[in-house]
């Protein structure tokens, strides 16, 4: 049994952290499935999917900053030359963070922690709508 | 066919890299199945999971190093501000390692590399008990 | 309905980023399934899968940059030690990056941007023959 739907966010880009659990809870429970895995996706190759205990001092502050050691801003981005745009080191990050996670449900429920949520981090330089492909296989 | 197990592992903390290679190939065998996909998620925001060759430079030294450069013990984390804790690093690193991995078995047998195992990495500042969902789809 | 195949791939090691979204999308038209997900596993643990713009900026130079300040070719580590071999950065790289990407199909076409392609990065310092499970689950 497969379910494939859309979650659609609306981002300021420039590193921000938005909180995708809800709507990807909502969509575990509309299936009516018990058990199985959500497969999530971003479209787009600016973006990237992880989690995090999503309060403001990681969520506004410290994952942009280590994501500002591994691909600065200001640094030097030959895909820039290429296209003559300013996102370079959106794209890097993009693929270093990964667009796809995985997450198991039973009972219904995403089997997340407490202080766990799942979060897309829109790397891009403006504002972005985004879709995140929610795939739900199971029983 | 979906069937959902738990992986118990017991850790220092610290960057302690554990491999969990063992238990996930007993989960296989144990499930009967013969091909399908192994959805492994850690539960909790301070660890992740990736495949590395396990032996000691890497698993004490090399990967922790890396990490120590993404998002420095020591740095500022305003998370730390938020909770007056000490984790803030542990956080950034798990959110950038990710939570999930899936690793796909056929004739009951994990598509690992000879010198390729699955590891837990603990980046929290305390030895924890941590819960990987250990997650089986096949035939 | 699970099916397994595996992707052969040439790379010239150091870094060498290979678009293999072609041979992702035959191995899911040729499944016949309709809706699901594919599995892409990357059998051995120096090199690591994700998504990116394929364009020679990114593939050529921005995305070995950024993994340079990770962990650096020229740095020491522990792994050399243990095998007197060259390639501990690749190996620390592709832990980072992990093996695994989950890429979900609606209507027999994978649910890529219009500038996002698979790609396959091999750290290692030598040119390697690759292999990538992909294995296919759906309906």
């Amino acid at each position: 049994m497969v379910k494939t739907k859309q979650i659609q966010v609306q981002t300021r880009g420039n590193c921000h952290v938005i909180d995708i659990t809800d709507q990807v809870a909502d969509e575990v429970t509309g299936s009516g499935l018990q058990a199985g895995v959500a497969t999530l996706f971003n479209v787009g190759s600016t973006a990237g999917l992880t989690t995090t205990e999503y309060e403001p001092g990681l969520a506004n502050h410290d994952i942009k900053a280590a994501f500002e050691r591994i691909a600065p801003e200001a640094g030097h981005y030959e895909h820039e030359q290429t296209w003559h745009d300013d996102n370079g080191h959106a794209h890097v990050r993009a693929s270093l963070l990964g667009p796809s996670l995985t997450v198991p449900f039973t009972e219904g429920r995403l089997t997340l922690g407490t202080w766990q949520q799942i979060i897309l981090v829109d790397f891009d330089t403006r504002p972005r709508a985004r879709t995140v492909i929610c795939q739900i296989i199971g029983e």
